[in-house]
């Protein structure tokens, strides 16, 4: 099966699976895990924070950092097609009391302007609107095709926030990636944010983990939050290591996959039948629809995982492809290749 | 001041203060006070329902409704447009822990269609999606026009609520309003939903009050709600007393405010620099546009205010009027009259 | 029958009833009636606060009142005997997301005195504890008695609280039985709380409504608070009419009612099988067991019911009496032979 | 530094850390991990449940469990002294919106008879009391002393809560030094629970990882409690694997513990100026007092912690000193002395 689900089937690699073994460990509950406390000091440089936490999920990242933001009752701003609003279970305003306010994206990633601005209610004082007291955003945007937002965006989104008193928090789940496709350093698209979650575990390949960084003060807010939820874990340590290898020496490898994926694109853009424009593809995400009329995007792409490639449904008719380090050119090649067959099936 | 703001502004009648004199109250927490069960039998005979319940506002009538049908974690679909996504403070998402997920609307107040639907997931058991619970609908719908919604699209949207286990909630804040404008009972238009929520205080004239109807177990657990957000009033029975002249002698009464409202969409086509569409007023709501770009909408009612009309700045560059039992042909002939003088004001 | 069962079951006066029907009213949504704005200025000024705001009940009040207080996650201490902890549903945990402490109270109302203190977690920054953020007061309090607390010992809660940081809220919902029974005025007893909730509609008669008063910056919160839950009502003006009288001429009859109080607990102290110490009596409660192995305190007050007296069981074995304005010095005589006429029934 | 805060602080061993290296893993989050599905497959069985699930913590699976099995706006019982209620930071109550009711423990660790039964309103109808919805039992019980409660008393509970309706959640974080300390087998333990949840990072020295097993469909709705919690972790078999041994291997080495803990009692016992009863300590957990009056236990802990013996000041004038694996008989003998000598010195 050539994999092109996500990214977060990669696998850890083997200094990853050696360093869990040499890692020192302590009770990370009470701060004494070493390897722990090294992962958090490296995450926090490497995205220009003053701090950064552990998680055992991007999820919990996610929403830890929101609710470490925000009070209960007040408004979160999120994408329309954002991880946020839509694939993590509405635990923000469960967990939190908080309302989730979906905002429409244009085709490249970016919210449509006025809306944001629309979701500030004209009279603050007005007790029947919850007051906005978050802005999300996401890069890349997984949804939008895995765009990598512009650094001028991004500022001017932040300059919007901090305008109208919200703060601005960074979903990066593929941060690096956007590092790599942009040529912008982690460092200067967080710094567009008050607060950033990214991932070990999708393209830098750590088995599990991603970090939230932002001001101390933030970071221990974030760290109670964490407790609360169960989402600190005893002799950490051992996930941290691998997580150390993921940061130091995996996100310049993330070049490969958007080559891949590049790859990829322009082979299917050779194939009658498929839609898709391989100059959108800029970082690891391929989206794209097929055009025969006998088949929907599910059964597309049902077909193709009997055919060996796993493939994803994604909403409005489209299908995703995601590369990754367990992908190789040749794989891309293959898939390409099966893919075309599965169109050229007579139905 | 000719109070064009809301209905929500009518005051009660001199037959509801003296029924408020001569009202057999009882302490309503115990289930004693008389009249509030007349009150909350007549409501649930009136919408065909088999149990109604009193709230000291239709705020809470539809926070506790909702509370009632969905629990902790689940997804309730929403109006884009409607009040209990946008002014009613995120109580939903708050007291209920609930996501609140807007649909958007077609101008004549119907979902846009496919929106709907993409509210389900392909895959209920996947634990990243909030499960839809609910569907709420309101109707008269305010800020598409106080449009009344057709009987048959709002069977056709419980059959699809049906067709995927959930359940309708109707904001009839304005039902009576949509029973007067269609020409539907109030009963046929609330049997097309689980609950209902009306307020006998805007059109009405009540000074206090809405009613949330259902099933008499459906209406069990929303008394049980109310009391824990602190709904339930001890001798109610004196607010209940001008419910019930409310609901027994005022739903009639509000064609006179829909001709007025139309009445006023006429005059106010007749403006040079008014953007309105009068055939588009079928209830007690004008919604229109001032075209003059030297004035924004928030300053057209502003200067509106000090010759004397209250309107309401509402989103999107419009300007709400609503009519109701406290304005009657005269004023509207002179409001209008107020308007055009604003408008021909040098700037 | 002779109510017996709680002081809320008092009804309107006829000056309360007519000042209904005299009152100028207007939309208390958009701030604009004149009897509330009233009552709440009258409210704030009585009880030595900056502020106060209408609530439909005391319910709504002190959670209105706690969510103004505390953040998501923080521990609300409350007596384990009080309204807040017992009696109304935990919608500080449901609507607020905070946890309640209960702590245990000493016969005469006080604090268990190091339980208050063992509420408060050694290390503050240690994330396993969810921080105290509140500390509520009930005065009277209702379960031990109707005692009305000393000043100096409010005071000294005051200290402790303010020593560690923490706000207190006084759940005053007889906060004028309190100062009858103590002769202190009900605003110095106010003094010693950040924000204080008093009912209208117990032994001062109005139909409907509470006050919370406190700063004009909490107000403004609780007022935000209480559009969410639904506590803010249209033309409230006919309801704050009623309350101008409760407040203004209600409060010093509330001597009857303890007159009364002590009267059938004296009664009571002479009938074989009833357990009182009438000494113990100081404001309008009355609580006492039966001692005839062969009658629950259940059964008891069912008797009593079917002979014309109302009764509540109380926990703990205990059955509560209350006067109030509806019950007569004669009627206390009455109902003590009724109860004694009960006790002597063969079994 | 002889380590006695807690159990928690046990490292993985070798053997742990190999199978960690060689797990075969997969995205969990797409239930591909086998590594995963092995542990949650044998953990169930090996507390006869039908299903388990993996969880980041402890804190996490109690959290899930709960929210699983109860309501928004239900009460959840536990024990004043229990994890639940003192050290989970609220969780029930911010993310369930659920009220903790604290039940006080007899000396034994059971429940104050009647106090269980006082949680059951006697009106069920009566909308002012929140609804008992789950009773949570803890066994061992950490702070009466790590005593395994006797089978008998279990069942006991188990029948009085069914009885009223309501289901019963274990919290057998120690769980296996319960089944090793009473001879009963967890199975039959958790038999007398609907779920359970037991931690694979304490004595059983796994570095991460707690399970919640219950029947297939609560353990359903647990994972999507987890996953919006952001607890559903990517590669976890790395994480898995640790947990096996410690499942399959470490369980019996717990009466090692327990031999060390009745070790170290009999040690202090045989010191003046402390106060124990050797008796009392069944599983591995010591708790005792010193009664040197110019020393707090806080004061007792810190000077012994520099003398080389770490233990954890415990509330009520307590100290506890937990055994584990990485402590051996030798330095429970050189601990005790160390403590003699920390209280012998002059003050
Ligand atoms: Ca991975
Ligand atoms: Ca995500
Ligand atoms: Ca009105
Ligand atoms: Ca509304
Ligand atoms: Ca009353
Ligand atoms: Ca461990």
């Amino acid at each position: 099966m050539i994999e092109l689900r996500s990214d977060t089937f990669t696998l850890p690699t083997a200094a990853m699976r050696h360093a869990m073994v040499e890692a020192v460990v302590g009770d990370a509950c009470y701060g004494e895990d070493p390897t722990v406390r090294e992962l958090e000091e490296t995450a926090a440089e490497r995205v220009g924070k003053q701090a950064a936490c552990l998680m055992p999920s991007g999820t919990m990242g996610n929403l830890a950092a929101v609710l470490a933001h925000v009070p209960r009752g007040s408004k979160v701003i999120a994408g329309a097609e954002s991880d946020i609003y839509l694939y993590e279970a509405g635990g923000v305003s469960m967990c939190g009391g908080a309302l989730l306010a979906p905002v429409p994206h244009l085709p490249d990633g970016r919210f449509v302007p006025d809306a944001l601005a629309a979701e500030f209610p004209g009279d603050p004082d007005d007790p029947q609107f919850a007051l906005p007291a978050l802005l999300c955003v996401e890069n890349t945007q997984n949804r939008c095709g895995g765009v990598a937002l512009p650094l001028d965006y991004l500022r001017e989104v932040r300059a919007f926030a901090a305008a109208r008193g919200v703060g601005v928090h960074l979903d990066g789940a593929r941060l690096f990636n956007a590092e790599v496709a942009s040529g912008v350093p982690a460092a200067d698209i967080a710094a567009t944010a008050d607060s950033v979650q990214f991932c070990l575990s999708k393209g830098l390949s750590a088995p599990i983990g991603s970090m939230v960084a932002g001001s101390a003060e933030f970071v221990t807010r974030v760290r109670r939050v964490r407790k609360l939820l169960g989402g600190t874990m005893r002799q950490a340590g051992v996930v941290a290591a691998a997580g150390l290898i993921a940061l130091r020496e995996m996100t310049g490898r993330l070049a490969e996959d958007h080559a891949n994926a590049r790859r990829l694109a322009e082979h299917l853009a050779d194939i009658d039948g498929v839609d898709i424009d391989p100059g959108s593809v800029g970082t690891n995400i391929v989206l794209f629809r097929v055009l025969d009329e006998r088949l929907t995007a599910a059964e597309f792409v049902a077909a193709a995982g009997r055919a060996g490639v796993a493939l994803t449904e994604f909403g409005h008719g489209r299908i995703r492809a995601v590369t990754h380090r367990g992908v190789i050119a040749a794989d891309i090649d293959r898939a390409a290749d099966v893919l075309a067959t599965v169109l050229a099936l007579p139905r």
